[in-house]
């Protein structure tokens, strides 16, 4: 059977901590739609975590806590800029075009990171009439090739969107992973340097289904709680979402989980150094490891572990690590790259 | 501190074997999005439950499952049909002309009921070009009201969509609820009767967030799985909402949970009906009693238990039963009712 | 050949003055888009007939008016209410519900008019985020039915909205039928007492395609510009657009062809009296009358006249004059009525 | 005053023959919405002009009928493919994304016009449910840089699009431009070499407000009524509309329009061509000339002219003629531009 252990860090299970918290949480009768104490207390966690003035919403998918933070601060004729590799341009299926009704303006990237030389050409056209009016900049934080921002490089950004009007979205799918590999703290590299609005991943670091929405400026949530409603992801037993977010943040289970992830892709990027023809293309930075690989080994690989080919043109696969990977199936896994690598030779 | 065992059945929290069947699903790795076994066995069990030619997608809230189903078969000129009290018009937020662009066109009802008679006059403007063109009759079973329409009933509406060009559609976020009332099985009480597709609800009946759209027609689902990505309710651990389902679906959980939820609201009905200046004002048929009490008793009353005013003109108010309702919290409801009763005479 | 002088304003051609405004205004180059002579000179009339402050936007057909209009000032979590009977409910298609992805909610009139009775109860629910949240009131002048909002209505509705933090629309689709009908200003009915947001409509008075969004609080106005745009309705020769208004409004011939057509329609009215079996159901304030006529009548008559069948239930037809109807064509109609009549006898 | 003879060709006015058209159209009374004898006469000369099996719909602006072409054949999970440089994406201010709720994809292209090449990258993606499903690919003739696809082109693109099941639309804002460059039909160059639907520009070849959506299947075509009419292009004088087009294509004004504007731009071309630092970027084919003219000019010649800086990294300007540009306003720009090349020499 194909095994699944290095295809995303989104098929890896839920942790037992949160698991049991969420047992815990269905004890007894409380109100829906997150007037209930759990829900306080998982809101004022967030508030420690990432300042007291923050408003945080929490939403069960990314693509959902990416769309319906953009709708929060964005009109129709507004425009979002992202990475042409963003979670929110590809992968998607056109729901911030459906639910904002507004365009998606795509740069290009060097290693998943947009730059403001990349961002600034898009901003031609403010107050012309005939063109969507840039909004919003979202960049992803660690990104899609699994880089992280510096916080230098985010507040060089933040500078440049609140100079030319535009707000900062970081869709942070994996900001755990960003925040263990640089030692910081969640809020150091988000609101700290300039961040005005996040998506805060949950489910791939160790979560069932839960994602926040936090925005460092309150007025910026004035109208969240609606769009959340409209937007399909007013949850009633909401102290379920509430108690996997208690379960990652009350004792850093974000980092732990994050850290022991990022942990695994380097140790599966340094076995798989002296593999003869693969290629790590891009730094290891967080739980993901990019590689060029030769086109033939793809199918023997995928006889044995599933994994996405990244980039077909070039065929650089993506292998990801998560919180619970072990180094056990990393050794397992490169082992089957070396036979692969024996019995396709150069 | 307020009580809230009476306020909704989603203030009941997850029904153990339900919380158990996702803690075992939490071993190992699976592939997301639904490519799991898991998902795989509950969509079995669907066909098992509805028939073998039904198509089945999960969803985590019931407005995604009511907006997804519809924008599965529906043109933004089109328009659906539905009660004026229903979920999908009142409590939505406007979810339905957001995501469907399309218009919600609103009949009265009898006790949540809608008729061929209230339905007739808005197809009016079939083939005008000026009028959204009704393409969907929307029902709720149970109503909004607790009611329950009978197999002949949804029959004979079903025929009358079918007869001009409509689709029945049927919100079941109770429909369990129904089911166990007529003592016939969820088939029976929807594709059997000409229901084409169906919001079947598990949160309210025990689970933690698990909703299914199934499409009796297969040829109608076929863009279900991209509008439900663009949706943003493509769950990636999908295989924890199929736990949901298969804990509910595999030994009949969904009718036992139902079917108790209902005799405590009977129950409730019956201790209530002795005091005075309480009246039932619609035939309690499944896990509701909406009674009309006088206007003074809703501050008494809330200052211990949590519950909506259901029609504030006539203060009708909402009383919920749900799986896990004691009869012993029965019990302390209605004598808390008494004490009001007494301590406000006539 | 079926004649169709009675079946609506919008089956007349376009004034004489209006069109040689046309043919004037085709002399040499202009730059597009609306930043031209001709157009600041209409854009300054609109000033001097509503007030300095408002702000004016030209767009092409009706539905385009109230629906840029009411997108400038609402967001889709938000809701209009209208009338049963408005043409934003009834005759656009779900255009409203596409456009600005929120809902649209009726209430019942009588003789077309909407009043606080009516409307105050749609209320329920502001601030619950499971509801739309009423942010506009869109009120007809003159209504559907032809009849007129006096000023006190109009300011008793606009006090209203005003307590409840809402903004009122008015669709002025025939405003200058009001006006005339009134003897008062444009702006008397409508900025002075008390009206947010204007649709005037100029193509049922004479003109070709021409319609005017009108704010009487500029800073309402702000996203017009862009919603006008991602509207569909920046007509790039906007010269043509302004002239058209020049001729209307340069010498008051908006009210010249209102008072003509309402003169018309009583005409019509005071020769219908007479004929048996016609009764005028709604009072005769501009220019459309309501009849109701024996249901075999109907196909009789149009065999000779087009005209609408407006309330099939029963038998309420309507007959609408226009800026270039005569006496005669009154006559003539009349007395194919009449024919009809005693072809039928009772 | 600046002169805008070069600007644009929509700076122009109405040809005098189209103003007499619409003129004599006003005679009398019409059943509005197009339900008139010179609609029916104006849909005639399409299918004389498309093809007998065509279906034909008149809008107002091009946006519109950009937009409503492809509503009518694309679901909102569906994308459109165009040029970064399409008016579709760039100028219609997220009109696409507003109403279709749809992504549009962006490839770029040789002097303005994809290929293969440059779109099949775009196709990767197909049926997976993250991705947004590329359904039609718009080209535009002639392209926004005035190139012009030969019907080999046309047919090659076709061939794909059909292969992959796409569709192929063509934005002919200047389809008529492109013809008479050509030398051949308006129907050789669009449904005889595989364009499936076409927005037809009447505006920018001296119409007033007309375009019309050409659909070469009728299939294709069926939902279009609606969608126009919740599109709020549905215009009720539509004979004034027809009215336009009648003049247009009954003597083939069309081609003369084109074939003079055309002729103007070549003259301007040649006569530039012996001026210092002045450099054609892109082959003159039909309408517009784009020049690459030292910085320091554009300041000094917009004094005198308007005109657009289309490419503003490389001052790349665009000049363009119209239907009643004369030589003697090609020689005095040329002369115009004559004097700043010697006041600025290199």
């Amino acid at each position: 059977m194909t095994k699944c252990h290095f295809v995303s860090d989104n098929a890896a299970g839920v942790h037992p901590e949160v698991m049991a918290m969420m047992a815990k949480a269905s004890r007894g009768h409380a109100i829906a739609y997150g007037n209930d104490p759990l829900t306080q207390q998982a809101l004022q966690l967030f508030k420690q975590h990432f300042g007291t003035q923050t408003e945080t919403f929490f939403v069960l998918t990314g693509t959902a806590a990416n769309v319906i933070a953009l709708q929060s601060v964005m009109a129709s004729f507004e425009a979002v800029i992202c990475a042409d590799c963003a979670h929110l341009h590809r992968d998607e299926c056109g729901a911030p075009e459906k639910f904002l009704g507004a365009k998606v303006l795509v740069a290009k990237t060097h290693q998943g990171k947009l730059s403001v030389e990349t961002v600034a050409p898009l901003l031609r056209g403010m107050d012309i009439v005939h063109r969507a009016q840039p909004k919003v900049l979202s960049i992803t934080q660690c990104t899609e090739w699994g880089t992280v921002y510096t916080p230098e490089e985010i507040q060089t950004l933040a500078d440049f969107c609140h100079e030319h009007g535009l707000l900062l979205h970081m869709d942070g799918a994996r900001l755990s992973n960003a925040a263990a590999r640089l030692n910081l703290s969640l809020k150091e590299i988000t609101g700290d340097v300039g961040v005005d609005l996040l998506s805060f991943g949950g489910t791939k670091n160790g979560l069932l289904a839960a994602e926040a929405i936090v925005f460092f400026d309150p007025k910026l949530a004035k109208n969240a709680p609606f769009y959340r409603k409209q937007g399909m992801h007013l949850v009633s037993k909401m102290r379920f979402v509430s108690a996997q977010f208690l379960a990652l943040l009350a004792d850093d289970l974000w980092k732990k989980n994050a850290q022991h992830a990022n942990t695994m892709a380097t140790l599966l990027e340094q076995r798989l150094r002296d593999i003869d023809q693969v290629e790590i293309v891009v730094p290891v930075e967080t739980n993901g490891v990019f590689a060029r690989i030769p086109s033939p080994w793809v199918a023997h690989l995928q006889q044995h572990y599933a994994f996405a080919v990244w980039d077909p043109a070039n065929t650089v696969v993506r292998w990801m690590t998560s919180f619970d990977t072990t180094a056990e199936e990393v050794r397992n896994f490169e082992r089957k790259i070396q036979d692969v690598s024996e019995e396709n030779p150069r």
